[in-house]
C-alpha cells in the first residue's frame, strides 16, 4: 500500500509520466527494451544487492566476480549480445556492481592500439574469457601528467624481448581495476628504451599471473590497494615489475613498432585514438554520473513528500518537509540539474558521433573542439551532481546518513567521477586552454569552431528584462549566461597578455591566471548547457503537458545558476540589483511551482525499488517500516563477543579492581 | 627521514612553530600536559587505531567497547580525573574512537534534570559503570520538532507507575548512540498523560536490559540500527516499548512533578537547562569538527609538498602541487578558515562562561543572544568545515579517495555534524529570527545585545578602498562584510513586513522568506568571524613573526569570503566593480605569500602520525612506501573463495557450457 502522502502527490501531476519517461529513454521501444532487461536482471537473486550495505570489502568483491561470471550465463540464455540493443541496459540495470569492467578497458585498448595480428591473437581468447585483463597506466606517483611515467621498458634485440621494471617505489603501478586479484594480464604503459634511448610511453601485454593456477608470474609482485571509500567491489591493485621479459610481439604496435634490429617506426595516425580517449569522458557520464545523480532525486523528493516535521500553519497537523522553502530549494534545482545535464548528454552524444563520421573520413577539424566539451562537460557534470548529491543526502537528515537510504553509498562513488579520467581542474584549465585560443582567433577576426562562435560577437549591452517574467525568458538569461561566458574569458586574455607583456614568463602567466581561467571554463560549459536545454524544450512536443514542466525546469536551471552566481552577472552591471531582485523573486516562485510536480518529475526516471536499493525512496513511501525491517537484518544484530569480554566484567565489577 | 622536499618547506618558516602551537593551546603548560596526554595514549596498544580501515562495523564496535574499558584503568593509573587538566585532551588523543560517549549524556541528563533524590541514586552506580546509561530522544518519525515525539508515557494512580508505550513505528526511538548493544538504561522523552490530559515531553530513566545475563527487559524490543557513512565504532540503537511500567521515581523531576495522586506540578526554572543544550552545541565544535578540519588540512598540505605532477616550467622537474595556484586556491583558504574557527570558538567560550555566571546570578538577560550565537556558529562551522575536508579529500587526487588517506574517515564523520545536535538550516532560522527581531528593536530606536549593536548604525555609504592594498586592511574589509550583513537582514525584514501587510499570513510570508533568512544569519556569522579574527591578531604579540602570519590568515579569510561571494557585495554598489578585481587581485596574491609558510602552518597544529592515521599526512611524507606497505596488510590480500569458486571454472572454461 502507498503512502497516502505520496499517492496524493501523484494524483495531481500535470503532465504524462510515462510520456516523459519515453522521451528520457528516447522512445516508447527503448522503454520497453530497457524495463524487459531491468526486470530479467533484478528477478535473478545471484544479482540481488539487498545485502551490499552488510558486506565487507572481500563479500563485496566475491559477489561481484560471482555476478560477472554469471552474467555471461545469463546473456547467453537472454540471447543478448554486446552489438545488441539490450546491452547498454545491463550495466545500469547491475547498478554497477559487477566485476571485469577493465577486462573490456583491455580489450578495446588492443583492438585500437594492436596491430591486426595482435588483435587475432588476443581478442578471442579474451572474448572466451580464457584469460582476463587490466589496464595499467597509473603509478603511485603519476597519474595526469603521463609522460612523467617511470616504468620501463628495454628492448633486448639479443633475445627479440623487451624487459620491464619498476625503478621506485613511486612508479609502481597502483589503481588498476580487477589486477588487485583477479587479473592474469594486463596493458603495462611504459617508457621504451631502444639503444639507451627514451622512445616515451608505449603500451605493452603482460602476463601477471598463471593461467593454471592463478599464482604471480616470476618477477611479478602485484595484490590489492586496500580500501577505498567506494568500489569496494572492484580489486584496485598494484604492481611491480622485477626484470620481466616479454617477447617483442607483445608491444602494442599499431601505431609504433620496434623491428627486430631495433629500429624504431611511426605509423599512421595516433589522432582517432585521442578520439577514443576523448568519447570515454563522454561515455561515463550517463552511467557513472546521470544515474546517481537522479537515483539521488527519486530518494530525496520521495523522502520528503512523506517526512512531516514541524509545523508550517499552527494548529494543523506536521508539514511535509518538501512544503519548506529551503527544502525546495535544495532539491529543486538539483532535479533540474539532473534534466539539464541528461539533455547536454544527448547533445554530445550526437556531436561525437558526428565527429566520429568526420574522423573515419580523415577529417580531424573537430578534435579540438570535441576535446574540449568533452573535457569541460566531464567536469562541470561530474562536478555539480557530486555536490547535488551530497545536498540530497543533508536534505534528508539522520535517515539520509544511513547506509540503508542508498544515499552514502551515490555520493561516496560519484564523488571518484570528480578525479577519474581526468582530474576536474586539469580538465577545466583544457578547455580555457581552447578558450583562450578561440578568443583571441575570433579577436583577429579568423575562423572559430561553431561551439565557440559567440565570442567574436562580443556586445557590450545590459540585460533588457523589465519585470520578474521576463526573467522566465530563454532569451533573456541565455543572452545573460553568454554575456558572463565572453566577459570572463576576454578579461582573463587580457590579464594574461598583459603579464606577458609587463615580462613574466609565458608559464609564470599561465600558472597566475588560473584561478580565473577556470572560472572562465565553468562559464562557457554553464552558457551551453542552458542554451541547449532551452534549444531542447523549444523543440519538444507541446502534448501532454510535458513541454511546459521541461520549460520550468529550464527556467529554474537557469535562474538557479545566476542566484548562486549573483557576482559573475552583477560584476560589469549587464543585470542590475534591482533586476537581480527581480531573478530572485522569479526563482523562489518557480520553487513553488515546480514543487507540485516534484514526485511524479522523479518518478519519469523509472526507478525499480531494487535499483535505488533504498529504506527512503521507495515507490511506496513507506519509510519508517523499511528502515525497522532492514535494519534488523545488520550483522550488528547478532551477538557480539564485546559482552562477554568487556561488558559483563565492567557491570558486574569484577574487572581487576582499579 | 623526512622527504627532502618536506623538510625543505620547515626550514623557510617565517615564523616559530612551537610558539604558535602553544598559542593554539592557550600556553605552553597546556601545550605539556596535552602532549602528555598523546604520549599516554598512543604508547597504549589497546587504543591504536592501525586497523581501524580495515574493520567491520561489528570489530569496530567491539575495539571501541574494549577502549572505553581500558581507558577506566588507563585514567586510574595515570591519575587522571574528570576534573583534571588532562581530561580534555583524552578524547582528541583517541580521535572519539571509544565507546560509552551517551553513558556521559546521560549522566549529565540526570545532573541537570533530575531531583537531588534522583541523582543521590543514580550518579553513583553510573560512575561506577555498574549500569551503562543512553539518551533516547529522537525517533524514527521525529528529530527536530521535539513536541511531535510520540512516545507515551501514562501515569497510573492505582500503581504509582508510568507506562510507556511506542504506539506506533514512527515513535520508535531510533538513533541514541550506546542503545543498540551496550546500554542497560537510557533516559527516554516521551508525553506525559496524567487522567488522560498530555502534559508534553518529560524525560524517564528506564532500564532496557538485565544487569544480569544483559537480556532485554519485558516490554523492549531494541536493536542497532545496522551501517552509517561513519561512526561504525558506536552502536546506535532502536527502542520499541510495550506497556513498560517503571515507577514514579523515575521521571526526572527537578523542573516538573507528579505527585502520587496525580497532581502535576511545575518548579523553578528550567532557563538553565536550555542554556545547558544551547552550550552542547559550542562545546562540540572543538573535538568534532575544528580537529578533523586540522588534520585534514594537514594531511592534504604536507601530500601537496610531496606530490609533483606535471611540470610548472619546461625543462625543470615536475613541480610540487602545492606550487600551482589553484591547489593553493583549494587548500590555503581552507586552512585560513582552521584558523579562524579556532580564534572564534575561543570568544564564544568566554562569552558562554559569561553567561553561565550571569545565569547562576538568575540574570538570563544574554540566553537570546546566547541561543542565536551557538546556533548560527554551530551550523556555520559545521558547514564549512564539512566542505573544506571534501576540498581537502578531492585536492588530493585518487590517493585521497583511499581510506589509507585519513581523508574519507574524516569527511564521514564532519559531515554527521552537519545534521546532529540541530540540523543546520532550522538553526540558521533561529539565529535568523533573533536577528529580524533585533532589527526591529535597533529600528525602533531600541535597546540591542552587544553583537548586533551595528545593526542600529546602518550606513549607506560606500567601500572607500583606492588601490588593492587597502583591501588588507581590517577595517575596510571588517565594514564590507557588516555592511552585507545589515543589508541582508534589512532587505529580509522589508519583505516579510511587505507580505505581511499585503495580506499574507505570517507563516506564510516566513516561510517564502525562508532561503533569504537563511543568507541573512550566515552574513552575520560571517561578519562577527571575520571582525573576532581581526580583533584576535591585534591583541597578539608582535614577537616571533606570530602576528604577522596569522594578520596573513586574517586577510585570506576575509577576502576569501568576499571572493566566494562577490554577487552580496557588489549588489548595491557598496564595493565596484574595480575594487572587486582590486580584492581578486590581493587575494591571489596573498596565496603565493601564505603558500611559503603552509607546511609550518598545519606543523603548528601538532598532531602525531598516529592521530593522523594518514598514509598522506605522516610528519616524514614518505607517502608511496607509507601506502604500499600499509596496503600490503589489507584483507584484501589474503586469498579469496573468488577463486576456487568462480574464476578457476571460468579460466580453464569448465563453467557449464554456455
Amino acid at each position: 500500500s502507498v503512502n497516502p502522502d505520496l499517492a496524493m502527490e501523484r494524483q495531481t501531476a500535470s503532465f504524462n509520466v510515462e510520456k516523459l519517461t519515453a522521451l528520457l529513454d528516447g522512445g516508447v521501444e527503448q522503454t520497453r527494451i530497457r524495463r524487459a532487461v531491468v526486470a530479467a536482471i533484478e528477478s535473478d537473486p545471484v544479482f540481488s544487492r539487498e545485502n551490499q550495505y552488510f558486506q565487507t570489502q572481500n563479500e563485496r568483491y566475491e559477489a561481484a566476480v560471482r555476478k560477472a561470471v554469471h552474467l555471461q550465463k545469463k546473456m547467453h540464455e537472454m540471447g543478448w549480445t554486446e552489438n545488441g540493443p539490450e546491452y547498454k541496459y545491463i550495466y545500469r540495470a547491475l547498478s554497477g556492481d559487477v566485476a571485469f569492467l577493465l577486462h573490456r578497458v583491455f580489450m578495446r585498448s588492443i583492438s585500437v592500439l594492436g596491430s591486426d595480428k595482435q588483435v587475432a591473437k588476443w581478442i578471442p581468447p579474451a572474448t572466451q574469457h580464457q584469460l582476463i585483463g587490466s589496464y595499467s597506466q597509473t603509478e603511485l606517483g603519476h597519474g595526469t601528467y603521463l609522460q612523467g611515467l617511470e616504468t620501463t621498458a628495454v628492448f633486448d634485440v639479443a633475445t627479440q624481448e623487451f624487459i620491464l621494471n619498476t625503478p621506485k617505489i613511486s612508479a609502481m603501478k597502483w589503481w588498476p581495476g580487477d589486477l588487485g586479484r583477479s587479473a592474469t594480464h594486463t596493458v603495462v604503459f611504459a617508457q621504451l628504451y631502444i639503444h639507451g634511448k627514451c622512445y616515451g610511453i608505449h603500451p605493452f601485454i603482460v602476463q601477471v599471473r598463471s593461467l593454471q593456477d592463478h599464482s604471480l608470474c616470476p618477477g611479478i609482485i602485484a595484490g590489492d590497494i586496500g580500501p577505498k571509500m567506494n568500489f569496494e567491489h572492484i580489486d584496485n591493485g598494484y604492481l611491480m615489475l622485477k626484470n620481466v621479459r616479454i617477447p617483442r610481439d607483445n608491444m602494442l604496435s599499431k601505431f609504433c613498432e620496434v623491428r627486430p634490429d631495433g629500429t624504431y617506426v611511426r605509423q599512421g595516425s595516433q589522432k582517432i585514438n585521442y578520439f577514443t580517449m576523448t568519447t570515454l569522458r563522454i561515455s561515463l557520464l550517463s552511467d557513472e554520473v546521470m544515474t546517481p545523480l537522479m537515483k539521488a532525486c527519486t530518494i530525496a523528493i520521495r523522502y520528503s513528500a512523506v517526512r512531516r516535521q514541524s509545523k508550517l500553519k499552527p494548529g494543523e497537523q506536521e508539514a511535509k518537509i518538501l512544503d519548506y522553502q529551503t527544502q525546495q530549494e535544495k532539491l529543486l534545482p538539483q532535479l533540474a540539474a539532473a534534466y539539464a545535464f541528461h539533455f547536454i548528454n544527448n547533445y554530445l552524444q550526437e556531436l561525437f558521433d558526428k565527429g566520429y563520421r568526420e574522423i573515419q573520413r580523415k577529417n580531424f577539424d573537430m578534435l579540438p573542439e570535441l576535446h574540449a566539451l568533452s573535457s569541460g562537460f566531464k567536469a562541470v557534470i561530474t562536478h555539480h551532481s557530486t555536490a547535488a548529491v551530497e545536498i540530497c543526502l543533508r536534505a534528508c537528515g539522520g535517515h539520509g546518513y544511513s547506509l540503508l537510504s542508498g544515499l552514502p553509498s551515490l555520493y561516496t562513488k560519484i564523488l571518484a567521477s570528480c578525479i577519474y579520467e581526468g582530474e576536474n581542474t586539469i580538465l577545466l584549465l583544457q578547455t580555457a586552454r581552447f578558450l583562450i585560443k578561440c578568443f583571441m582567433a575570433a579577436s583577429a577576426g579568423q575562423p572559430v569552431p561553431p561551439s565557440v562562435t559567440y565570442l567574436a560577437a562580443v556586445k557590450p549591452g545590459k540585460c533588457p528584462a523589465k519585470n520578474k517574467l521576463d526573467f522566465l525568458s530563454p532569451d533573456i538569461y541565455t543572452e545573460a549566461y553568454q554575456h558572463v561566458a565572453v566577459r570572463l574569458i576576454s578579461s582573463t586574455a587580457t590579464k594574461l597578455q598583459d603579464l606577458i607583456q609587463s615580462g613574466v614568463k609565458k608559464y609564470d602567466a599561465w600558472n597566475q591566471c588560473t584561478v580565473q581561467l577556470v572560472q572562465a571554463a565553468k562559464a562557457h560549459c554553464h552558457y551551453i548547457a542552458v542554451k541547449n536545454f532551452a534549444e531542447t524544450v523549444e523543440r519538444l512536443e507541446t502534448k501532454a503537458g510535458i513541454q511546459r514542466i521541461m520549460k520550468l525546469l529550464c527556467d529554474l536551471f537557469a535562474l538557479h545558476g545566476i542566484f548562486s552566481n549573483t557576482g559573475a552577472f552583477l560584476h560589469d552591471g549587464y543585470i542590475s540589483a534591482a533586476q537581480m531582485d527581480m531573478v530572485t523573486a522569479s526563482y523562489l516562485d518557480l520553487l513553488a511551482v515546480i514543487r507540485k510536480d516534484a514526485v511524479p518529475l522523479v518518478d519519469a526516471f523509472d526507478f525499480t525499488d531494487k535499483s535505488l536499493n533504498s529504506a527512503l525512496g521507495s515507490y511506496d513511501g513507506q519509510v519508517y517500516q523499511r528502515l525497522y525491517e532492514w535494519a534488523q537484518k545488520s550483522p550488528t544484530n547478532k551477538m557480539s563477543p564485546a559482552y562477554e569480554r568487556y561488558l559483563k566484567p565492567l557491570l558486574h565489577n569484577t574487572l581487576s579492581k582499579l
